[in-house]
């Protein structure tokens, strides 16, 4: 009987399987393009002119992947997972699911990654799937003429909540080649509210995605034909895959939670700084009057943290020594059916030729090659990177000299990077920096032992402790648990060092959330999204403020605007426009003699549309029946042309007639609205609002009179803070009556 | 501020990882000594001898283990994930969290699996970690003496259950090495309510019982020691590790799709049969009247059930040839220092001693010896089976005679064991049967195309396809999926299979779910335990009844008893005795002119509490204030001793003393109960009712008034249907006082 949802679930995980197999061709593509141009001056050695040309290739396209943004968006900025968060929390959020949304916002991410910029496509991936699951089970026909089977049946907030979260997951699944990933981390990051059945679909919907991208990507490589179409290799699907799993001692867990420790503190640093970053970013911004010169100065901004990025890409390399290749595999080295490879090598060489190029066996020619570990370790946006840093059995690859240098940088660049005004992601540059540093303490580890052969010791190996250093960075910023360890282990393959891991991870959002929220938390906060978690945190009274102490009613708004049931016209339009609450309590009288009780709610939207239909008017009086409205055409959450809407309600309030119609609202109003009593715990007030997923709660009396209402901007951590922070605890044992007198 | 949390879920982790060292370093002494007893007459081919020993010791085995259950565990039935699925759903379930409950199960699964009958320690394992769950939160300082620090705190519903969720997660946690998996079970089969935080703590207890285990069983094997403390080797932790990775071709979908449709209707059927044999079960010792002859009669089926196993075991691989050893690796042939290797070898030889004895090479005896197919699928209750059958590049190593003689006695013998009077879990026989088939159907490609040996064709391996089927027939019992494909994982460590497995594994759940609900779902049914699911399945009229059509009056009870704010004792007493409901709706009346109207809820158990205390009583028209009893003195949840109960309520309803006597009650009520209109739709009563955990639910009119309660049998699917079914839809719109008069 589900059957069309499970369709429209498999389109969706589909269609973004496709646009993440698209996504990564074309930045392969632009990729090959750019070093393809530079690539005689890096042979020659001349890196005044690889600069000028990376240089070049690169502005042409942050100019257009920022512009993308900045003059094509309909918001101006670049938005990601904090918008599609808040989304799927309740609140709504104009224009994020908008085609030149999805347009603007992939075609800036490609660029951007491809240019060389220190960031990911991860971040925007999610959102892009997000809008693709919300577009496919949104089809307007009259628009496309493509008509969907039933996807109507879809066009309520439920069901297009969980069409968003399959997207988004999705999305991870394909960048990713992690399915399960994907699902969990929409349960522990994107969803607010989940059940199991929207799970199945989820999963579904990622191994649709997964099996797609896998599909598509099997044969091609940056648009190049290589290999057999349908042939998953497993070199190439589990992106860092690591082949020999060591044995591990339980000592192993002193550096595994050295790290997790290592990985909050950092973490919790990079997030401040970014929040740091972007509040400069926004009050500098704010400062500029005219739009269009605030709009290029995001444009400028992007331009120098590129030309900072390409610069140091380009020169730092040349202050390194070569280090002999000892045991990167010969798969890395150059074979002329490969030309990525070719060419990936060819950077990692920088200035470093091999001593003598002799025509020998391939082996002489491998041992006799040098190359040069900060090139190897720049280039390529840490894709790549993290590759040699998570490689077992590589314990001299790379010195400390070049790893510092690398984790400064990136720490550094990427943090500016996230929240310029290009689409990106933050995803790679977390897992690379936590690799990089978790590479150092692996390294310390060798310097100290020395590196170890036999069996029990094996575990001393820096690739192990660059992928713990990874995934608690990553968990450090982000503060994901249980998703990340799946990820993980999808990405490498190494059930082994799972407990290691988990221990990690855990250890670093233990560590980070003692000081500073989630770096999604503080953007939703940044952006000002009113975002209901699952209970509220405080941060100044951290001790304090049990909300079972305090009642509905000390949160509340007072003197709510309510309807009748047989409503004014002119009445409604005034309260329309004199006041911006978009949903209204409705109250009627059950006998003459007795007083107004609730009944239901009603929202802005469906006032709007019951006004634009003077046919279901009437007269006080009447005994006649209007025709109905139907169902379709008063659900609707977008609002009309806002300059028509003034106009009608101007005219409704000014002219006269409309002082004697009547509407009746009875077959409109939603009897199934929550109300609570005024003295309810608001403990329980809190989880009832967040988990029904509610817009306005109507607090009524113990007549069920209506006394107060209270919306999601009373219930932010904030806000509670500041209202029951002075405020003495109201106690719940008092009687009804003192508190409604 | 929440340290003390972590604390109890680290301890309850522990504890439970040490339990789960101890379950299985019990079983394997027990089965080496076993082994042991018979293991000259097995050299000598006595195999008449070996049946009567192994029967002997054997049904010392399972008389101890049923009797356990059915002598010493307090419901005299086993118990095991069922009873925790409906608990955590709100359903209060007797006795299945006490300390005879806990012995008992422990010390029947543990002889049951050591015995031989086809059946793992899983199921009742996750019990074992359920009470252990419920226990450590729930340490009662009087009793035990050791003072868990600030325990009482978490003396709540809503904390226990949390508890109880991570003590289930943590066992599957503990069994499989597979602590994401452990979470992930929990999520998707055991918990009803479930949050994020409640996740992270999970995932916290889990990594602790999967450290502990592993860090106690890294030297230990059968309580003797082998290898160094501390050291994990992932050949031993990886329980079923697939070295080699197979880089995979899209045709390996096509046999994909066809075991998933296969493990489907497989899965299906096995239901149905268990089922079946339950009912039949069930109905068979409910005629026999006579209590102790019903528990031998329980008991004697086991034995048949255990002589029936052992003789199958015995005898049938007599009917077998010998194979040639090939492709099983060395690691599994006999050494010195390896017993139970050793003997597990002679095990599989059976009856195939080596064609001769050279005192040669390794190497020289290693391809001289043949052994016994049936032999080596049969023994040890699948666990070594699914090894074998996993084993990737094995292709000719079992027969179609083999694998389908082991499939079909599975799958009937371990249908029949489940369910009888043992504690025993059925997660390694679906594992085995799944895997069974799975190479059966391997063997069929093999057949027909022959063995490849080119890398594109290397995915045609009936290793691959004997862990697609395991995950499809255990999707197809337990329609577990996202929490399956991860357990595959982590004892698999095979990302790369990951697509094949979620197809396989979501099919498999499709077809299940058209025939009849899991397993699990099923035995709920069966046991009667009030279970909600995440909405109402509806078998009879599988595309009717929408709940958005029905209102809360619908299904609610009319004629509620309810209590005034300040009630009478002889009252309360008589109202006590003469009902079984367990919540009762307290109204009172606002102003004197009014009519009484709903203001919270008191349960039975605080109701006694408070009757218990004769200090707070009053006369009616007091104005002296009696002392108000503790908060820790009424939330109970126990019901104090039956017959000093009904003893105090007769005193009450007769004594004229009490006629006199009130209570007030308003200090003790629960404000914050939920209340719903009459016209309230009934898509969303369910929805509040479950998500919020309730068990009685006030339904009111528009003045607040009780107009009727739902209670958690209201709801449950079986009673809508009939309720509704018959009824027309009462649609939404209709006015309010038309109902209610």
């Amino acid at each position: 009987t589900d059957w069309d949802r499970w369709l429209v679930m498999g389109t969706i995980g589909t269609a973004i399987g496709i646009l993440g197999f698209l996504i990564h061709q074309i930045i392969d593509y632009l990729i090959r393009l750019k070093w393809g141009l530079v690539e005689d001056y890096l042979q020659k050695g001349n890196f005044h002119m690889t600069w000028i040309y990376m240089l070049g290739i690169g502005l042409a396209m942050i100019i257009l992947s920022s512009g993308l943004v900045v003059f094509f968006c309909p918001t101006g900025t670049p938005s990601g997972l904090p918008e599609v968060i808040g989304f799927l929390n309740g609140t709504s959020i104009q224009q994020i699911f908008n085609i030149r949304t999805f347009v603007g916002t992939c075609g800036s991410c490609v660029l951007a990654v491809a240019s060389g910029l220190f960031c990911g496509p991860e971040g925007p991936m999610i959102h892009l799937g997000a809008i693709i699951g919300y577009g496919l089970s949104h089809f307007k026909p009259k628009i496309l003429r493509i008509y969907f089977p039933s996807t109507i049946r879809f066009w309520n907030t439920a069901d297009r909540r969980n069409f968003v979260t399959a997207g988004a997951g999705a999305a991870i699944a394909s960048v990713f080649h992690a399915p399960v990933g994907g699902l969990l981390f929409t349960l522990e990051e994107v969803a607010s509210s989940w059940d199991i059945k929207l799970a199945w679909q989820t999963f579904f919907c990622c191994l649709m995605a997964a099996f797609t991208t896998d599909l598509l990507s099997s044969s091609l490589s940056g648009f190049v034909y290589r290999g057999q179409f349908g042939f998953f290799k497993a070199e190439k699907r589990i992106l860092f895959w690591v082949k020999n799993l060591l044995d591990m001692s339980v000592l192993a867990f002193v550096p595994a939670i050295f790290l997790g420790i290592l990985g909050g503190l950092l973490g919790a640093f990079f997030v401040f700084l970014n929040i740091r970053i972007n509040k400069l970013r926004l009050w500098f911004f704010s400062t500029i009057q005219k739009p269009s010169l605030r709009k290029s100065a995001k444009l400028l901004e992007c331009v120098l943290i590129f030309v900072l990025t390409i610069t140091a890409i380009v020169y730092l390399p040349y202050f390194f020594h070569c280090t002999p290749v000892r045991s990167l595999p010969a798969s890395d080295l150059p074979s002329k059916s490969q030309n990525i490879h070719h060419l990936s090598w060819q950077i990692c060489e920088y200035n470093c030729k091999p001593a003598t190029l002799q025509s020998g066996s391939d082996e002489t020619e491998y041992f006799n090659r040098t190359f040069n570990e900060a090139a190897a370790l720049l280039a390529e946006n840490g894709m790549k990177g993290i590759t040699y840093l998570f490689r077992r059995g590589t314990h001299v690859e790379f010195g400390y000299c070049s790893l510092f240098m690398a984790l400064l940088l990136y720490f550094l660049l990427s943090c500016l990077t996230a929240g310029s005004a290009v689409a990106s992601g933050l995803v790679i540059p977390m897992l690379y920096i936590g690799a990089l540093y978790g590479r150092i303490v692996g390294l310390v580890l060798v310097s100290i032992f020395g590196i170890q052969t036999d069996e029990s010791s094996a575990w001393m190996d820096p690739g192990l402790f660059a992928a713990i250093g990874a995934a608690s960075f990553f968990s450090g910023v982000s503060r994901l648990t249980i998703s990340l360890t799946v990820i993980m282990v999808e990405i490498t393959n190494d059930v082994q060092s799972l407990i290691l891991i988990m221990l990690a991870v855990m250890l670093a959002k233990m560590v980070g959330d003692w000081f500073n929220m989630s770096l999604y938390s503080s953007l939703l906060k940044l952006k000002c999204i009113p975002y209901l978690d699952v209970e509220p945190i405080f941060y100044q009274n951290k001790n304090g403020l049990n909300l079972e102490l305090f009642a509905a009613k000390d949160v509340m708004k007072l003197h709510v605007r309510v309807l009748n049931l047989k409503e004014n016209i002119a009445f409604l339009a005034q309260i329309l426009a004199s006041t911006r609450h978009s949903g209204f309590p409705v109250v009627y009288k059950p006998k003459p003699d007795q007083s107004k009780v609730f009944l239901g709610t009603i929202t802005r939207p469906e006032l709007y549309a019951l006004l634009e239909n003077e046919t279901i008017f009437e007269m006080e009086d009447t005994e006649s029946h209007p025709p109905l409205l139907s169902y379709q055409k008063i659900r609707t959450e977008k609002l009309p042309n806002q300059q028509w809407m003034t106009a009608m309600l101007a005219c409704y309030t000014t002219d006269p007639r409309y002082q004697q119609l009547f509407i009746n609202l009875e077959p409109y109003i939603n009897k199934s609205a929550v109300s609570v009593q005024a003295h309810f715990s608001l403990q329980r007030t809190y989880i009832i609002f967040r988990s029904l997923g509610l817009r306005h709660l109507t607090v009524v009396d113990s007549q069920n009179k209506v006394v107060g209402i209270i919306t999601r901007k009373d219930l932010i951590s904030f806000q509670l803070e500041k209202k029951l922070g002075s405020q003495k605890a109201s106690h719940q044992l008092h009687s009804d009556d003192e508190l409604l007198d």
